[in-house]
C-alpha cells in the first residue's frame, strides 16, 4: 500500500482491467456491421488524441437506450487502446456519498487522469452521475458544474486524455446545454430488425436453424413486419430465462414480445 | 449476540421466516386460477436465478393495486424457495431515519444478500422506501438513487440473488424512468368478478350455500354484472366485520358495495 | 411519579378521561338520528375490533366540515368504550417541535398503544398534524410518511387497537392517496335543517316555545327553505352570543345567517 | 425588575397602556355612525367574553384596507375594556428572530394570557407575523401552525381569553383555510365619501368652512362622484404635509387624488 | 476610535458626506424643469419631517429606470438637508453577508438613525437590498421583512426620520404590495427629448453649437423623431467614450442610437 | 515566498500572462474583417478606460455562441494592452468550493484589481460563474448578486479598472436584468459562409488549393448555400480530426456537415 503510492502513475496502477471485464460479461457480439461502424470511429478519436499536434484532449459521448450496450462498448474499447491509464467513474461507488464528497471523487478521478501520458477515463451514465429523477425533474447541479467544468478542460501540456461518457438520455443533455461539452456523439442502437435477433441467437448457440426459425416466423407473424427493438442485454437475458421454463420457444416468444419496443 | 455474528451468513440468521409468516396471515387462498399462473411464473424466475450459467442476478416487480396480495404473495414466494438467505426491506423499519441512515440500512441490506450462496431479497413496497406523497410530488431522490443503482448490480461471482420488489404505482415507476431495474414485472389483481368473492367466502367458510347465493345475488342486484375488483385484504376484512353488526348478510353486501371500485 | 412509571400500562395511567372530557365541553345532543347512526357504526367497529378472531387492529376515519363534533364524537365513543387505555395525538402538543421529535412523539404514542390488551387512539386533525397549509400546498411528508405506516401495520399478537382518526380535509386525504389506511370511513355533518337547529335550541333550553319559532320563522324567510348547513359548535356559540347583546332575538337570526354555509 | 417578576400576574405588569396608546395616536374621530358600530358589536363580544357561563374564550378577526384604522380600533377598544391583562403580539418585536424563536415568543405570550382571570391579546396584522410575502407567495408555515392552534385553544377553566386578531388581507386568511379559527368577523372601511372627508377635516380643525368647501368642491369635480375610498391613515397625513407646501389646498386635493384608491 | 464611540450621535459622526458626494460624481445638471420639480417636492416632504406637530417620520420612494439619477439625487437633497444625521444602506456594503447579518446591519442602521433630532436615511436599491433575482423570482423575504417593518414604524418621541428608498422596479415593490410602506412616490425620469439631450452636452462643454446640432439632427434621422429615453447617466458615458473614437461625432450619434430605449 | 507576497501590487505578480496565453491556442486567426472591427472596438474602450477624466471604470460584454471565440479574443486584448494587472476569473478555480467561498473569492479577485494603476479583469464564461443550469432553473443567487454589485461599482479614485466578461447566454443576463452592468456589448460570431472557412483552412495550412475547393464545393452541395455557421473552435477541431481517418476530404466534409449550427 505505502509502495503502491509511489506508483501511482505506472500503467499496472492506473488500468482497472479486471473491473472493465465485468462490465461486458454478455461478449460484444458483432450481430450488425454497425457495430464495426462504431467501433472504427471511436478508433479513430483515440488515435486524434493519442498522435494530435494541435489536441491532447478529446470527450466523446456514446448515447443509446438502456441495454443497448454503451457501458460494454466504452469498457471494450477502453481496453483495446492499451493505454497505460484506464479509468471510470459511475454513480455504483459513489451511493450514500454528500455532493462534495461526489464533486471530490469526480475533481480527484479527473486529476489522476492527468498523470500518465496516455489516459482513457469513461464517465458511465451521466444521468445517474448528476443523481437525476425526471420528476421534478431533479439533479444534483452542484455535480453537473463539476464535471461540466472538467469535460472542457484539456490536461497541461505533455499528457493526453480521451473521455467517453454514456448516457441514455440524449434529450437531457440537450436541455442542459452541456452537448457542447462533447467533440463526437456516437449514437448506440437496439436491434432493429429479425436478423439482428437471428445473429445473437446463433452466436449465443440458441437452438438449431429450424428453432430459431420458428422463433423469428412467430415473432413476424405478431409483429407483421421484421423491424424491431429490443436492447442486446434484454435478448440476452431473454433466452436464458426461457430455458427454466415448461416451453423455451413459447417462452422466449412471449418475453420477446414483452420486450419489444418498437411501436 | 456475539456468537451469533459469527455466524452471520449461516441460513439459521438470514432467514426471518417468522417475520415473513406475519405478512401472510390471511393466507393464500387460490380464489382463481390466475393465483396459480403468479405463483409458477415468479418460480421459473427463482430457478433461472439459482441455475443458470449466465446470469447470477435477477429482479422481479410485483405490482397491482392496494390490498391486492402483493405483500403475502413475495412473502409466500420466499418462504417457499428455500434459499438460505431470505430478507426484506420494508418502510417500517425506517421510520425517522434520516435519509443517509436509511441509504445505509439499504445499502447494508443489499450486502447481506451477497453472501450466501443463494439469497432472496423482497424490497417492499417501493413508494412507501422512497417516501413518496403524491402531493407535489415529493419523494427522496437520494433514497431513490440507492435503490436503483442496488437493483441494477449483480452480486459478486459465486453468490446468487433475486429481488422482488412491489408497488401499488406502477405509473410512478413509469414516470421515475425506473422500469429498466426489473427483469420481469408481474402484476397482481384484485378480486375481478362474483365467483372470485364467492371462492374466498367458501375458503373462509363464512355462511351457508344459500347465505353466499343470497349475498352474491343481491351485489348482482346493485351492481347489474358479475364484474366487480376489490382487493382480496378488503375482502377478507369486510367478512370478518359483518359478524360483529345487527344483520351480517345486509351488512357484508352493504360492505362490498362500499369497497368496490370498479367504475 | 416514579411509582406510576412502573404501573405504565394499567388502566388509571393509560386513560386521560379529564383531557377527553374537555373535548365534549357542549355535549352531545342527539339533535338528529343521524347522531344514533354514527353512534351505532362506530360501536360494531370497536366491538370487532374487541373480539375478533381474524383481525387484531382496526382503523376509522371520522370526516366532516369544521365544528361539526368530529372532536367531541371521538372522544365520547372512546370514553363509552371502557378500553384500559385511551388516548389522543393532536396538534396542540407538539407546537414548536422538530419534525423528528414529532415523528417519535407520534411513534411513542403508538407503542404505548401497543401495551394494554384493548387499546384506543385517537388522531385529531391529521392535516394539523402534518402541518398541512393549502398555499403551496405544504406539510410534513416525513411525520405523513411516519403516521401512516404507523396506521398500516396492527400491534403484536394478544393486543388489540383501534386507532380514530378526524379530518376536516376528506379531498386532501385523497389526493395524499391514504385513504387506503382506514378500515372504515365515517361522515359527521352539519346540521341540516331548521328542525335539528330547533332541537339543539331545546335541548340548551333557549327560550320558549314561542321565541324559538320566531327565530326559525326569520331564518325561514331568509333562507326560502328549511335547508340550513351549520355546525353544531357554532350553533352553541352563537346561542351564546346573542344573550349579551341588545335585541337577543335579532342577533341570534343574524348571527345564524353569517353562519350558514348552505349555498 | 427583580420585584416586578413576582408581581408578574398584576395589572400593571400585564397592561402596557403607554405602547398601546402609541398605536393610536391620530385618535379615534368619530367620522361616520359606522365607527359607533364597530365599537359596539366589538364590546357585546368583549361582554360575552367576560360573563358566558359557557364560554371562556372568544377570538374576532378585524380585517380591512391598509390604513383603515384596524390597530388603532383594536388598542382602543382593548385599553377601554379595563381588563387586568391586555397584551400585542406584532412583527416589529420578532425582527431578526429565527423561526423557533418566534413560536415560543408567540406561545409564551399566550400562556401569559392564561394567568389573570381576564385577557385581551392583540395579534396585530397576521399576515406580517406569518412573514407573508405575496411573490411565491411565501410565509413561515411553522409560525402560522402555532399561531392556528393557539387561536383555536381556550385557556384553562376560571381564566377568560379574548384576542383580537387584524389583517389587510381577508383573502389570504381565506386560502389559508383559517378563518374557522374566529369567532366573530368585523370589517373595518375606507373613509368612503365626501362626508366622511368633511368631518375628518372639521374633527382636526382644518381650515374654514369655506375652505373646506372648495377642497370638496375640487375633488367632487374631479371624481364625478361623492363615493371615495380612502384610508383614515392616509388622509391625517395628507392634511398635514399640505401645510408645508406652497398652495395648501391645490396641494391637498392633488395629495387625496393620489391617495384616492377607489376605481 | 474609542473617544469617537463616546461621540456617536454627534454630526460630525453621523454624516458621511463624503461617501455621498461620490454618489454624484456627475453633479446634478438641470437639464429639464422636471429636475426643478422633483427638487422642490422632496424639500415639502423634508420640511414636514422637520417641523411638523403631528408626525415625526416620513417614507419617500424615488423610483425610475436604471440610470436615471435616483441614487444621485437622493444624495444630493440628503446632502443638501443640512441634517445632522445621515447615512445610507446599499447592498455594496452587505455583500457576503449571511441573511441575519443583513437584517441586523438593516437593524442598526436604523435605530442609529433614530439618535439624533434630525435624521435622514436612503435606502438604495431597494431590490439589491433584498437580492432580488427576476428569474424565479428570487429574493430575500427575511429581509425583506426586516426592512418593510422598519419602513413602517416611526422613531421615539422627540426624534424625526426621513427615509429616501430608490427603486429601478415600481412593478416589483407593488407585487410585493409594500408600496403602503411609503408616504410619497416621486418618478424619477430618463432624458425624453433631443432637448434634454441638447442641454447636457451643453452643461459638459461637448463641442460646439454646431457640432451639437449635427449630432442632434442626425438622431432625428433615425428617430424620425424628437422623442427619446436615454438615462442621463449612460448620456454622461456616451459623451466621454466617443472622445477616443476616430470620428467623435458619429461614435457619439451610433452610441446614442444603441442606448436608446424607446420604442 | 514571502517577499513576493511583499510586491503583491507589481506587474510582475498581477499578469498571469501564461495562463491567459493557454486560452489562445489556436491563435486568433483573421478568417474576416469582422475580427479587426472588434478588436478596434475593445480597444477603444480599453483607451477610455486609461485615459477618461471622467471615469476610471469600464464593464464590458462580449457575447457569442459556444466556441466562438470570446475567451480567446478577451485574452488576447488583455494581453495586448500591456496593463501592470490583468486577471481572469473562471468557473475552473471554484470547483467545488461553497457559496460563500466563491463570493469572497470573486470579490477578492476585484479588490485586487483596485490596487494597481491600470487594471483588467476577465469575467470569463458567466454563467458557469453562477452555476447557471437551465433546467429549473437554476442558478446561485448569492454569488450573482456578489458578481452583479462588483460590475457595478467603480475602483477608488486614482486606480482604473476594466472589466471584460463573457456569455454564451445573452438571453439569460437579459432575463437576469443586469444587462445594465455592462457600457458596451461586443456580439462575436460562429463563421458564418464558406469563404470565412475557406480561411481559416488556408491560415492553418489544411490541404492545397483543390483540397479546399473540394471541399467547400461538396458542402455547397450539401447546403445549398454559401451561409454557415460553425464556431472556430469547432472548425479547428475537425480540420484536426479528419486527419486521422481513413478519407481526410469525406471526412472533413462530413464533420463540417455535423458541425453546421444554421437552420
Ligand atoms: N455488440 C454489443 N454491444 C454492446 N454490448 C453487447 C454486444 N454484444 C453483447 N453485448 C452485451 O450486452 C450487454 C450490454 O449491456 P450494457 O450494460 O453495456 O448496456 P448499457 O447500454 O450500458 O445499459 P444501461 O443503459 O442500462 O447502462 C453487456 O452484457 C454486453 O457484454
Ligand atoms: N391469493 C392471495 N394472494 C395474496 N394474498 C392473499 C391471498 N389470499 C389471501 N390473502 C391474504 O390477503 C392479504 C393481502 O394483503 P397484502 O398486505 O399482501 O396486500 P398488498 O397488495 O401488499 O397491500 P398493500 O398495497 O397495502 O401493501 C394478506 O393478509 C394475505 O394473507
Ligand atoms: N351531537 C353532537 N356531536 C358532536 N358534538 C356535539 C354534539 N352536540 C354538541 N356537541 C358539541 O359541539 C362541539 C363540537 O366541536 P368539535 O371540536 O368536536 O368539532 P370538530 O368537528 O372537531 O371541529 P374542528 O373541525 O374545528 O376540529 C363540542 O363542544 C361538542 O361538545
Ligand atoms: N375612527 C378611527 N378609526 C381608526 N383609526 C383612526 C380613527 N380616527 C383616527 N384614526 C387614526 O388613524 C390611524 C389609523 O392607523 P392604523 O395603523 O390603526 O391603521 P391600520 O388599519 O392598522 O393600518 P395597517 O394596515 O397599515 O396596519 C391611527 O393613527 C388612528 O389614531
Ligand atoms: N439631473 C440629474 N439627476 C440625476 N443625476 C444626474 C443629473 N445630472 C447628472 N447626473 C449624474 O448622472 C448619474 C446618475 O446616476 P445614478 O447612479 O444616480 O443613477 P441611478 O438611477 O441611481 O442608477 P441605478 O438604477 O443604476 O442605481 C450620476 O453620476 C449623477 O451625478
Ligand atoms: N479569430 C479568432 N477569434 C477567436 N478565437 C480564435 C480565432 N481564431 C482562432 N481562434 C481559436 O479558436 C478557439 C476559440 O475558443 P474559445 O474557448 O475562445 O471560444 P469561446 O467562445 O470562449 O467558447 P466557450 O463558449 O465554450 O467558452 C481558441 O482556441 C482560439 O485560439
Ligand atoms: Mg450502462
Ligand atoms: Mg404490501
Ligand atoms: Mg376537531
Ligand atoms: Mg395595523
Ligand atoms: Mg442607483
Ligand atoms: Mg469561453
Amino acid at each position: 500500500c505505502f509502495l503502491s503510492a509511489l506508483d501511482e502513475v505506472k500503467p499496472a496502477f492506473g488500468v482497472h482491467e479486471e473491473d472493465l471485464q465485468d462490465k461486458m460479461k454478455g461478449g460484444i457480439l458483432k450481430y450488425s456491421s454497425k457495430i464495426d461502424n462504431i467501433i472504427q470511429r471511436v478508433q479513430r478519436d483515440i488515435e486524434q488524441t493519442k498522435k494530435s499536434e494541435r489536441f491532447n484532449f478529446s470527450s466523446l459521448l456514446l448515447y443509446g437506450p438502456g441495454g443497448s450496450g454503451k457501458t460494454a462498448l466504452a469498457s471494450f474499447l477502453a481496453l483495446q487502446s492499451k493505454f497505460p491509464f484506464i479509468r471510470m467513474i459511475s454513480a455504483d461507488e459513489m451511493i450514500g456519498m454528500s455532493e462534495p464528497n461526489k464533486v471530490s471523487h469526480i475533481d480527484n478521478t479527473f486529476r489522476d487522469a492527468y498523470r500518465s501520458p496516455l489516459n482513457i477515463l469513461i464517465v458511465d451514465d451521466i444521468e445517474a452521475i448528476i443523481d437525476y429523477v425526471p420528476i421534478g425533474p431533479r439533479f444534483s447541479s452542484v455535480v453537473l458544474r463539476a464535471l461540466v467544468t472538467r469535460l472542457k478542460s484539456s490536461p497541461p501540456d505533455g499528457k493526453r486524455l480521451i473521455v467517453m461518457s454514456t448516457t441514455s438520455n440524449y434529450t437531457l443533455l440537450k436541455h442542459l446545454d452541456i452537448l457542447n461539452c462533447f467533440n463526437d456523439e456516437i449514437p448506440i442502437n437496439n436491434l432493429c430488425n429479425l436478423s439482428d435477433l437471428n445473429n445473437v441467437m446463433q452466436l449465443t448457440s440458441f437452438g438449431s436453424d429450424q428453432v430459431r426459425q420458428s422463433v423469428l416466423s412467430k415473432l413476424r407473424d405478431v409483429f407483421h413486419t421484421d423491424q424491431i427493438s429490443i436492447p442486446v442485454k434484454k435478448v440476452l437475458y431473454n433466452i436464458d430465462t426461457c430455458k427454466f421454463g415448461a416451453d423455451p420457444i413459447e417462452d422466449l416468444v412471449q418475453l420477446m414480445i414483452e420486450s419489444n419496443q418498437r411501436v
